[in-house]
């Protein structure tokens, strides 16, 4: 068994190590002819995204004691819904954005038309990488639940649900109720899912642990967007890679617009020790998803 | 074990008796603000569509045997997976359609982002609902393979690829290989998955029984198609449902503009024969797959 790095920083270049490879040869096209809607997926998904999912995902299997090596079909799949629906919100019929990471949004990069279908496609990866993970290592009640629990957050009553919720309410008013549903739906719900599936690719799930890392996967994703939101507001374009202030030219409900930007600040500082509160009866395994919680707050990009 | 009827017609009727209100409970949405995601995705579902893939998968079921409660939930898949489909193809962006089955399409009655995520929405409910089967009955060695041919088929190696390659080649003069390629990514990859899940769905599949009804869908998909671009041709709007002769318009390559109308009419037939010739070795539980044969090749819409 590979054994992980404890640090943070070292984790994250551990998973990008097994992560990267395993999305890369997801991206050959099988024709000539579909190329261009390979290259816009790879163009979608090996673009520098920070892997924070993918890293839920293995960090959480790290905490309960499981092989690295069974986490990597479930990150895989998570950062390919992730990938998705980054292209399909940035597209003009939604929030019409030109730049993700600094680099043109794939619509740009390529047209409208391939970034509608290269965003189907990377959906449907993200299901086969899992099915075919099944099918090959199994066991099938250990896949089953993260197939099922996938399709969920990734769908209506998940993120596709908050992303809906958001448009709607782009341009309204709204409270803080609603804000935290449109997160809890919009992101919570993949951040959510990729803890439980590291958890299941795990072996050694049960359901006091899987109910800790929720608790602990609610606040993280709700402190992840905070910061977002808090980011938009102190950051640069520069090193956010995308236009700074984009929420509020957008006119989007944001937490520093709501509580105000010291609130907001200690509103993540809050989730953050939620999260960590919920991992008390974890050993040291759980070290990465404690010092996680740690970096979403404190992160400037 | 309910039976199955043995004649087309009543066949169809006992399958939209199963999978409509099957589908119908999928579309109930968790918040209030959500209710425009599940009316779009509502709309584009229960639409009054031929139900073509859900009743393949229950006459697959049931030429190998298998109780039609089984290949509920992968109908209702691969129905869900079509539909999207079906919404995304429509969308400004890919091939611009206003009218589908008679109705304005789904961006047309709600908005484009409306409709990009009731197709996200859509995919990701097909998943959930193949996934929820399996962990509800199983057997998983039954679900895990059609999760993994499902996401394989209306992926970018599938459906999506075969989308993308038709859009590269709006315009351009292409050859009978290349029409061949598109249709049997595009609409072929669906058919064949969904006879696929019924005979998996039945509990009684083989390899050899597989081989024959991948055959069989791989013939009859191709014919669907040369049907489809022959009525295109020959239908009339009302029948039809969307603007006839709109392959035309579009300068889409077809069948009858490649191999003119007469042998477009024989190729047809030829297909049909080629797929009652696959299930020569089924007894008379395939009859429904072999009127269905017949069905798509003498359809007036």
């Amino acid at each position: 068994m590979t054994t992980y790095p404890s640090d943070l920083p070292s984790f994250q270049s551990f998973c990008e190590k097994h992560i990267n490879p395993a999305l890369e040869q997801l991206f050959v096209a099988p024709h000539a002819e579909m190329q261009q809607l390979y290259h816009a997926m790879h163009y979608s998904v090996m673009n520098g995204g920070k892997r924070v999912r993918p890293l839920l995902v293995m960090a959480s299997c790290m905490a309960l004691g499981g092989s690295p090596e069974n986490a990597i079909a479930p990150a895989c799949a998570v950062e390919l819904i992730h990938a998705y629906s980054l292209v399909h919100d940035d597209l003009p019929a939604m929030d019409n954005d030109d730049l993700r990471r600094g680099q043109p949004t794939t619509h740009i990069a390529y047209d409208e038309a391939s970034a509608i279908l290269a965003g189907d496609g990377l959906q449907a990866l993200a299901f086969e990488v899992l099915g075919n993970a099944a099918c090959k290592y199994g066991p099938a009640d250990r896949y089953l639940p993260m197939i099922a629990i996938l399709a969920r957050a990734a769908g209506p009553a998940g993120m596709v649900g908050g992303q809906a919720i958001d448009l709607a309410a782009t341009g309204k008013r709204i409270d803080h109720t609603m804000l935290e549903r449109i997160h809890r739906h919009k992101t919570g719900a993949l951040i959510s899912a990729s803890v439980q599936l590291g958890a299941l690719a795990s072996g050694h799930a049960n359901n006091a642990k899987l109910a800790a890392l929720s608790t602990y996967a609610d606040a993280i994703g709700l402190a992840f967007q905070v910061q977002d939101d808090i980011l938009d507001v102190t950051g640069n374009t520069e090193t956010l890679g995308k236009q700074q202030g984009s929420d509020l030219q957008q006119d989007k409900s944001t937490y520093p617009a709501l509580l105000g930007l010291e609130s907001a600040h200690s509103y993540a500082r809050q989730l953050r020790d939620d999260a960590l509160l919920a991992l008390a009866n974890f050993d040291d395994k759980a070290t990465i998803l404690r010092q996680l919680a740690d970096y979403i707050v404190q992160r400037s990009h």
